[in-house]
């Protein structure tokens, strides 16, 4: 597997790839800037934000709170990465970051970037990365509502599991 | 057409759209803060930043230098938001911003966000407003490469004319 890419020097994992599951999540523009770097055959960035909502099925959300054993995620991550070069030949750098602890309203929990030449392989790529993180990323989520209750659910959208608290 | 909205307050086009068409590019950061602001019900924010590549067609690329009349490219991108909403109707917000004059290699010439509460709208309505914006709005682009030449390109892409100077 190898991103194409015009830069003259192949890059590493580390150089392609920006991949964190952290407290202190990289802003939108650290993600951007990072894809953007040493890539000048990029013409392309698309990226995608998920961000703490203000209710959920009628009930008002205070905030949601992530848990996640980071080696794991962040391995998974990579992965993922690697995956969506695989599909999309022309993917040039790629950053994928999620939030762990907690994120309140109207606050970034994930950040995925990716850069290639052309459009439609860096918007198909963003797509791809947070489809494929929902399915498979191993990072819970707790949303606290008003009123105290809380719910579990496993961030994964193709296997949920709630538990009440 | 209205964009459908959890927002307390209707907003008008101007809290609902960022439009300009400036040698002044807004920043990314600027546009993803203005879709997520007071738009409490957006979970998803996707962005689109098109970037002046080094190459073309094996070309040096030096720069792109963007012309352009304000008034009608700024009101064709209005009536872009609103088509956009009317397409995907649950979007939130849009900033939709184009560079007039030089745009170095690296830099970006167009950026393109949209917010909604779930994640594939606001993906789809990013790559509308790309391929919308490409199509429709009266943007001209000179491509300069090395050695002093250059070429003269209607920005739209389905009816590109080149003229060499």
């Amino acid at each position: 597997m190898a991103c194409k890419s015009n830069d003259p020097v192949v890059l590493s994992d580390e150089d392609r790839f920006l991949v964190k599951v952290t407290e202190d999540l990289p802003s939108l523009d650290t993600c951007y800037r990072f894809v953007v770097k040493n890539s000048g055959g990029s013409g392309a960035v698309s990226t995608f934000v998920g961000i703490t909502r203000d209710t959920f099925q009628n009930k008002r959300v205070l905030k949601l709170s992530y848990e996640g054993y980071v080696p794991m995620a962040e391995k998974e991550l990579f992965k993922l990465c690697h995956d969506t070069c695989k599909k999309y030949a022309s993917v040039q750098k790629i950053a994928a970051v999620h939030i762990l602890g907690d994120c309140p309203v109207g606050h970034a929990s994930v950040i995925l970037a990716a850069s290639s030449p052309h459009r439609r392989e860096a918007m198909h790529a963003a797509e791809y990365l947070i489809d494929e993180l929902k399915r498979r990323i191993p990072i819970w989520k707790k949303e606290v509502y008003e009123g105290d209750s809380s719910v579990w659910k496993e961030n994964a959208e193709t296997r949920e599991m709630e538990r009440c608290s």
